[in-house]
């Protein structure tokens, strides 16, 4: 029977996310609650730690994640600390031989997150980032129709991702709004879902021309106070791109996107159909079919909210609401790293497409500091 | 530090998502994973019974539920079995001290289900049925923002719960399509969601009009088979229904719903406002205050999608996609039940809520059978 | 060339759609402008009657409609005075020889209606009912759908006809409100609507149980009085039904629907299909093919959101918006009125149809009086 | 009486949809029929020009739109030609003392524009362009909400319009598809529509970044024909713009958006809420207004799907299905015209309007043929 045990590095709300979702997994596949185990947490702090392995209820705790990498009953990590540290962890796992996982974004930058991808690349482990959109069934649907054809010749695309979290002028300063602590702005924390979700559907992007804003260049320093700090990062961030094969398309990211919770979109317009998925109403795909002529309904075409029929492939557990949760994708996306271990297959999301993004990024921001049209292979 | 430890009895889909539930818990209210522990499961064959401990890492199984009574390390019983075996396992329950937990609908009817309200009531345990529908964020602020006064009186109100099951006449007969099994059709089976729902938000039914009909009268014995079976319960119920203070609903329940996956829908209308939920959308409440005449919009008011804010008070693990899945609301309905134990508070929804539901569906049979209202104080 | 001049009694709101719409037949139909005239115009009072006539450019008002029906150069009058005088009218109109076109509802009850359409029929002259509802492209569609048997079986239907005009108890008393005026209340004013377009795609109702209520008993005398006036018609209808062959819906009509504008919609489930109609979007119509298995999206199935490709036969003028409007279905109402005389066609909805529809009202009011359900071949 | 006696200039589909509507005024507003009266009809050919005064119910018609502007009864000219018509028969409606009233787009580039804008304010002439989509009232309130404040600071802003209308490679050629009678592709036809809504909402642009692209770049000469033509307008645009005060937006425009019937839409972010409108349900405006924290709601802020009340002031014909289609839209752009006419007041949308439309259409035409953002202080 396979086993994969775990050390979780970092337990903020994402750390806490992770973990749930591997308890979930067994339940989920009907698999032995011991195939998958979070064998020890670390996180900077003693108490943290300590509360951390209560909740898990694991044996190991620390706040040296060292001390994680040096045990031989772990055999992956799980990173979920901020941006900055994602590469020296990451390297420190690899040299260590554990297998990596790691949230979005992959890394500070492009730079970063290649040197990432080959160090686990040449230790020959797994390695996998956290781009737990793609988990939707009704995401692994579009890309499966896709693949079958279903569209045709690509047209032109769109994404967006937009939440109205910044809105507020008086919301003061944090690491989120620091170049320092997390390497971008609304492009880097948002903006790598809907540019994963587009890649993982359409292909590789070939060029870029971005237009990047800070629309609330100061807020206070703290809640309140009349000191200001400069914000160095972007809020809203406009792409168009092109991939690979010519197709262009535009995407929109915002986190200034008032009345926004979470709207996240992509939709893609080809010869044969089109289709559009909307992660605020996230059971549904969709779908135009433009060969519907044929059909009963004769010429009315129009479009068609289908939902994926097999879900996810194995799935034991019933869903009778149909929306698969947060949780839920973080599960599958965890499960496939999981499985690319038992099975030696590839993961996926891997280091390399997470390192594709981070290029994406860099050329948007490249394109919007000297205007133009970047190419990604100059990045 | 409470701690509950749980006895599930049965362990078909709905008992694996009972089993997962208990275990996100303390995930999703950063407790102990030691807090509630499912410390043993029973089935009726003792593989399915060993296999479910493995699943849920639990060191006690077996095939013979009164084994699982018999233990004292279990505060609590977990009934997921079939409607017909309720009443025997919660009187046992009751018998042998243990709280319960009951899948629902309650009982195969309204005499069975108060018979069992009334035990764990003699007994002093807590009682708690599954209507985990109520737990939906938006449900939760329908209910309070009715509490609240937001609608003023009510005119009037509207429940739908449709599947599209049954539809396919070659699906042959099964045990949800046979009385003795279930008590009744998609009344019991869908019905007894909705018709919670509007109880939850609403209060007491005080009468009904039924028409209850069975659209495919015969179904083959076996997938294929040339022999039929009669189908005895209802695939479609529609009702007309006075609550106590005398507002008038329609409810429309059906498994013949063509097209639908999961329509569950329900509309109230008053005096200062309306508000709408759906289902398939489940993350929204649709309100319409009939006040906003002064807000900046003027005159101009409309249906608003909104969002509860605080969704689970407490919650620890963020949901950036804010739409709780299938089993995030049987952990808060589980989670309610642990807490009336830990509390010892009221448990809601109660035995007693359940027998109210048992009794609305009663009244809703007879009133199809002899025709007329029915008044629930006749049933 | 045929050519028909109209006489139109009564010039409130509605009379000025219809003779807009009249105006309009040419151009959407690339017809002479004096193939549809209006001749002449009646109203109560001379100086209204007078502006009328200016308003449409005719030669000819008076304020008795006898002497529109005496004049030799008008072949049809068109009746948009309120419901209490619609027999007298119609009646006067067959005895004069002209052809009658007649706002809904028919009469003030379903022994009117059915003397009117005797009367009509004794003279061998057209006559129509204006339920412009029915020329909506996507209720067409529906209809034709439903004829070539694309539901197969059909399993149930619903219907809603929802406003919220009397929602503020501080809203007077008015001729809507009372039985000698209008011979019914939201049940006839808004019910004849939901109900004839149910007919018109589904057949003949059967019979009926209905369950009417006046939520707000009492109003003003008059804006501010203090004096109350008592409301003797319904605000509130909500029917099941069962139709010719037995199929049964729900139908709810309510003038109490808080937030409600004009909240039309049916929707019919059958063994092959379902479709949904909703007037708050009103170009198209939803279909669900249960046979999409085999298409190319697999067993994927959905509801379609379609647009008739031939939304008005021979239409002339283009419509990029696509959403016929209020004025456009009044037009193709009366063109079809038009042709019948052109043809000597059957015009539809005819007279009889709207009887029937006054049937199943008057099934309705008898039910809910005296309880249980009624056969329309008893009203 | 104020009475305006017009002469129309082409009448093809378009044509056909103003004489409509100019009919459809009185009845609307309460008018008498002559207050607007077509007193002539031209088109390039005698025997249609002839059909048409017969439809329209006129006395003069010609296949020389110069006989039209000769005449003394008729104060102003309707253009609905082809657009590399357009300036030549607005400057000798100029040169006649004609008021002139023109289908979009206003030329065929930005010089043309101006020169006609030029000539009727030099000649003291009422002029207006048919930017028709600016009359629904969900688009006039967006533009009175901004107007009061409504957004308060605005953050950012997006369009799109597609159709579907070519993208089946079998479509042969056509003028549409030819510069030299356009002036340009999508940008031009549809472009000009979405450009005008967010200027009539938002302001003047002062900057666009263009991208456009023909993505089937040869046709048949003719159906079926197996001689190609090359297509040398664009069929999607995509652009970023700023206006100028530097907000930043994003707009897409395509005929080859698969699926698309006629998608308009617009968004609007600001600091205190966010508006969208939506053409494919154009009865309603969508606002989220940002201080909705303090209403009876608290903090559960969401979209509202708002109805103006006052929807067209001064309307006396009732509208019940609340969805202005094509054509009364039409009449509203065309009533506007004729009181700027009655009360010497400012015609809206002019032709100043027009051209500055053309003028950014001519700026993304530059950008994506450089690269780079152009400022339109530059076109």
């Amino acid at each position: 029977m396979p086993k994969t045990r775990i050390g979780l590095i970092g337990y903020g709300g994402i750390g806490r996310v992770h973990a749930a979702a591997y308890r979930a997994i067994p339940f989920h596949y009907g698999l032995p609650a011991e195939s998958i185990e979070i064998a020890g947490v670390a996180t900077t702090r003693r108490e943290t730690a300590a509360s951390a392995a209560a909740e898990i209820g694991c044996g190991f705790f620390t706040d040296d994640y060292r001390e994680l990498l040096a045990r031989s009953d772990i055999d992956a990590v799980d990173i979920c600390t901020p941006n900055n540290s994602h590469r020296e962890i990451a390297l420190a796992a690899a040299a260590a031989g554990k297998h990596v996982y790691c949230e979005k974004p992959l890394a500070m930058n492009a730079l970063e997150a290649e040197s990432m991808a080959q160090a686990v690349d040449a230790a020959g482990l797994k390695a996998q980032v956290t781009f737990n959109f793609r988990f939707f069934p009704a995401v692994m649907r579009a890309r499966q129709l896709i693949d079958e054809g279903f569209l045709g010749r690509i047209f032109s695309f769109r994404g967006r991702y937009q939440r109205s979290s910044y809105i507020d002028r008086d919301k003061p300063m944090s690491w989120r709004l620091q170049r320092a602590h997390t390497g971008g702005g609304a492009l880097f924390d948002l903006g790598s879902h809907i540019l994963d979700l587009l890649y993982f559907v359409l292909g590789e992007f070939a060029a870029v021309h971005g237009t990047l804003d800070t629309l609330i260049k100061e807020r206070p320093r703290a809640l309140g106070s009349a000191e200001m700090a400069l914000v160095d990062v972007d809020d809203i961030a406009l792409l168009h791109a092109r991939l690979g094969d010519g197709t262009l398309g535009t995407v929109e990211i915002s986190r200034m996107g008032t009345g926004a919770t979470n709207d996240l979109t992509f939709e893609v317009f080809g010869e044969r159909g089109a289709m559009r998925f909307d992660l605020s109403d996230p059971a549904w795909l969709h779908v135009y079919d433009a060969r519907d002529v044929d059909s009963p309904l004769g010429g009315e075409r129009g479009f068609r909210k289908i939902e994926a029929v097999s879900r996810y492939a194995g799935q034991r557990a019933p869903d009778w609401t149909m929306t698969p949760d947060f949780m839920r994708t973080h599960a599958e996306c965890q499960y496939q790293f999981v499985r690319s271990i038992w099975n030696d297959s590839a993961p996926s999301p891997s280091f390399a497409d997470g390192a594709h993004i981070q290029k994406i990024m860099a050329g948007a921001e490249r394109s919007s500091a000297k205007g133009g049209w970047v190419s990604l292979s100059d990045v």
